[in-house]
C-alpha cells in the first residue's frame, strides 16, 4: 500500500497525482488517496503557502510551469490560488464511502479541472459538476457538500494527517516511511524496489 | 557554467557538493562555488532552518540520514546545528582570491569535517586547521578569518545571493535558470542536456 496525502490546492500534489499510480503499479501496490487540509497543518508547523513567501513564491510558480512543460501537459494556477480545498475533499470522501474507484476518478478530474481548466471549485455548483463527470448524481453531490457527515469526515482526515506528521503536499507513506514532495517519488520508487536501506 | 550557491551549515548543500561537479563534467561545464549566509536571506523570505520547524524538522533529519545511507556515506549533524557558516565561508573567499581550485578543495574538506567528522567550525582554530589540509598556511588562515576584507567579501556574496533571488541551499543557476535543492539536480542535468524546454 502507498498512502498518498494531498491537498486539492497543491500544484505539487497535482503532479504527484499523475505519477503515484504508475509507481504503485510497478510494485503491485495499491494507492490510498487521502485529501486533507494543508492550511490546518500550517497552524502546527508555522509554514505558509509557497506563493505567500518572498522569492520562493516566484520560484515555485516558475517551477510548476517548468514541470508541466517537462511533462508536456497544460498548467495554470486557478482563480484565488491557493483555493480552499474543502469542496472537492468532501466530495471525495462522500464518493469513497460508496465507490472508492469513483472517488479516485473524481480526484483526478478535480485536480485537472483546477490546474488545467481554470475551474473554480470553491463554487459548490462547479465542484458538483466535476462529481457528475465521475458518475455521481448532481443533486446528491450538492447535498453531500453541505452534509455534516462529510464535513466531519474531512476534518477527521486532516486531524489524522497532523497526528501522522504529514506536514506537506504531496506526502507519501510507505511501510511507515514518510516521503514529502513530488520530487521524492523516484526515491520512494527505489525504496520499495530495494525494501528500504 | 553552473553557479552553485550553498551555506556551509546546510546538509542538502553538503549532498549537492558531492554531486554538482559530476553533473558539470558530463556537460563540459565549470562549477562556480558560491558560499553565502542563508540566515541573512531568511530575513527577506521569513523562512527558517528546517530543524526549527515542527514536524518538518524531524522529517528533515530522517531525510538527511536516509540520503546518506542511500549514498553509502557517513553523516551526522555537527554540534550547534545549524552552525554560523562565517568561518569556512571567509576562508573560502580568501583562498579563492589566491587559488580557486584550492578554495574548492577547502569547501569539500570543510563540508566533510562538518557533516562527517563532527568538527566545530565555529572555532577559528578548527576552521583554520581545515584550510591547512587544503594546503594553506595556518597563521595566514587565522589572519584571514579576522581580516575585514574577507568579512566584506562574504557579506557581498550574501547580498548578491539575495539580489539574485537565491533563497535556499543548495541553489543552482544555469544559463539564467534557477534550481533550488539537492533534489533538483536530476532536472538540472536534463535541462542542460536538452538546452531547456
Amino acid at each position: 500500500m502507498i498512502e498518498f496525502w494531498f491537498d486539492f490546492s497543491s500544484p505539487y500534489g497535482f503532479f504527484g497525482s499523475l505519477e503515484v499510480e504508475d509507481v504503485a503499479r510497478r510494485h503491485g501496490r495499491r494507492v490510498v488517496w487521502r485529501p486533507f487540509m494543508l492550511g490546518a497543518v500550517f497552524k502546527t508547523t508555522g509554514m505558509r503557502p509557497f506563493t505567500d513567501i518572498p522569492l520562493r513564491g516566484d520560484y515555485s510558480i516558475r517551477d510548476w510551469k517548468r514541470i508541466a512543460r517537462m511533462k508536456g501537459i497544460p498548467f495554470a494556477l486557478p482563480p484565488g490560488h491557493p483555493i480552499n480545498p474543502v469542496h472537492p475533499a468532501r466530495l471525495f470522501y462522500w464518493l469513497e464511502s460508496r465507490a472508492p474507484d469513483q472517488a479516485v476518478d473524481f480526484a483526478r478530474l478535480a485536480y485537472r479541472a483546477i490546474f488545467q481548466e481554470g475551474a473554480d471549485l470553491r463554487e459548490p455548483e462547479v465542484a458538483a459538476a466535476i462529481a457528475t463527470r465521475a458518475g455521481a448524481d448532481r443533486t446528491e453531490a450538492l447535498a453531500a457538500l453541505s452534509a455534516p457527515e462529510w464535513k466531519d469526515r474531512f476534518r477527521a482526515a486532516t486531524d489524522e494527517a497532523v497526528a501522522r506528521q504529514v506536514f506537506g503536499s504531496p506526502f507519501f507513506i510507505v511501510d511507515g516511511e514518510p516521503f514529502w514532495g513530488w520530487d521524492r517519488l523516484p526515491m520512494l520508487d527505489r525504496w520499495i524496489a530495494s525494501g528500504g536501506w
